[in-house]
């Protein structure tokens, strides 16, 4: 896994314009989908029970998030994991909040035993409560200034629940239980946006349409993701949040296999 | 119908800032409330069935939106329509992702069936589904290479329904059944922005709010949304989709009678 | 209450980095987030029965804001009330569209009456509406050129519902019934992007998470918030609403006490 890789499946997921169905929060719905349109990938939101197996049988891959869930998003969740699995469609599961409520924890880690999930996502707090490890959490970001070791738990965690875990934070890493990388790019800015660890989730998703290498699709994902956002920061400033946000999106269409190369910061280990 | 009166329907958007109640798709209200604002209507979002008869009773126009379509906002569009039905309100109804899966198709045409809808709006694959015809789509996305005539399908549209049909795409078709319109302003940069067809249909109604004339309305709201599109794109440049996204927004605004006496290209086709 | 006291409750505000719960509407539900993440606190949208309990305990202030109410909605927001009074945490209620149907009015009415809000907020229209006064509404938004006293409708309203109120307009008022004060910042563009009045109920629960005085910590957020809007439309430029929604995320982050200080206009009015 090197920057040359990663270069190449961003442009698979380009050439490929890969049919992404987004189950997600009511508040990143829009930047979502603008995210996706301009990496190149095709979003699509749906949630009733009645279409989203059907939604979920012709995506490319499908992404599950559960920032603003309820009985009824959780239900839909179910139904469409259980279609993508049925039809080969890679799951990218976000756990946004877990910890902070009883509710979210628990939904969290009956979707991951119940649906065979690709890729879980998330900060290292969300993480390590779905797994039952000891992190704090502040509504839904990370507590700061914790020092416990991310590599380890992103190891522990794919181990556990049998799937590959991205944990993002200032170094992001990515392990299947076994080999572990750390992605090194990005910039702070990103806390200030909201729903940038949500498009990432859909991001990873779009990798995964195109490369079944899930350890190479998320790492190749987050370098492309680290790589835009540092390249947008350079254009916004610093102290503009809101300038970041739309230079963010003209970076993610921008981006392309040249910067990845020279600028994708990618580690493996162990 | 010619550029003069596009520009004559516009100015009397702006002078009466009709109130435009819209049950859209979560994906879009944002964008949608801003783009009306900018426009210089009043937008209103109103979903649940305790209220959404009263709000469409003291509307200027009715947009209805199935992008993220459940059956309680399905049954809120019923009641809505009925109500806009009951007192004169026109109907603005968008069938977005209509052939994707089974349950937004036949939903689609149901509602246009029991619901005197003013105009429909969508793109080739959205309308051939309603109608049934055969047309492919990807997700909510008209699949491209299509080489069916589209004018053609915005006539037939128009008569099997029963109402203004406008078709967009690279061009734009609005026709009544007899009498058929090409608009040929906008960019290829709206396709990567997420609701700019939603915004479009709801734009579409703010004009037929003060226009009973609906194929003139229609045709005025098309060109009238190119332009502005086309403006946007000159400042944003070609591959900033976020910046582009701001600037659409900018040029809503500005974009005056001037504007469209220069820049609109309609066209009589049949 | 001066300017330097908004400016030392402003740095509270920051070096605090208070939760912020909000059950707010589907329009403004990414403009919030962003928002508060600019100002520097830490939002979180909770919504489902089985959580918001959980959540409105832990937070630093509640903000309940009924612009796309339905049955659902309104039942979290009485849990969650009810939960953050049982353990002290502050309350604010933004009544959008109280007036426009007898559905919000009702609705309005029964919660502020159930509920121990801290700071209501909404236009003059809205607030009038809630406690029964005279006052014509369109949509979401209040009738122009009504020649009734905004004062005196604020020191009513705050004695009426025994709640302080805030009135946002042309000018912003706030009164706890005894005491009443006259904000004079902003921009006539605050009426161009669509949730600004969401937000700022936002913004005011961020301050009354660290400020126990409630008329203050209303006074300046308003004050904050509205020397923010002046300095972004000096970048944005009149006639961009696009621009200036970004340039307002990019000054509710850089504006700062030195701002506050200089150009906040507090008056006190009774």
């Amino acid at each position: 896994m090197d920057n040359q890789r990663a270069a190449d499946i961003l442009a698979n997921v380009r050439s490929s314009n890969p049919l992404i169905h987004n189950i997600t929060n009511l508040v990143v719905t829009n930047f979502t989908a603008n995210g996706l349109l301009a990496l190149g990938a095709s979003p699509v939101m749906a949630y009733a029970k009645e279409e989203v197996a059907d939604m979920a049988r012709i995506a490319g891959a499908l992404a599950l998030n559960m920032g603003t869930l309820d009985e009824q998003v959780v239900q839909s969740m179910r139904i469409a994991g259980t279609s993508a699995a049925a039809h080969g469609v890679p799951i990218v599961f976000d756990p946004v909040g877990a910890g902070a409520t009883p509710y979210r924890t628990e939904t969290a880690r009956s979707l991951v035993q119940e649906l065979p999930v690709t890729v879980i996502r998330g900060n290292a707090a969300e993480i390590a409560n779905v797994v039952g490890e000891d992190w704090s959490i502040k509504g839904v970001d990370a507590a700061v200034g914790s020092n416990q070791d991310v590599a380890s738990l992103a190891r522990k965690a794919a181990q556990a629940l049998g799937c590959v875990t991205a944990i993002t934070g200032k170094d992001d890493y990515v392990s299947d239980g076994k080999v572990t990388y750390r992605i090194s790019n990005g910039t702070p800015l990103l806390t200030k946006v909201t729903g940038t660890g949500c498009l990432l989730s859909s991001v990873i998703a779009a990798f995964l349409a195109v490369e079944k290498d899930a350890v190479a699709a998320a790492v190749s994902a987050l370098a492309y993701y680290g790589v835009a956002a540092e390249n947008a920061v350079e254009v916004a400033g610093d102290d503009h949040p809101g300038s970041f946000q739309i230079e963010f999106l003209n970076h993610l269409h921008r981006t392309g296999g040249e910067a990845v190369r020279q600028q994708a910061s990618i580690h493996r280990v162990e």
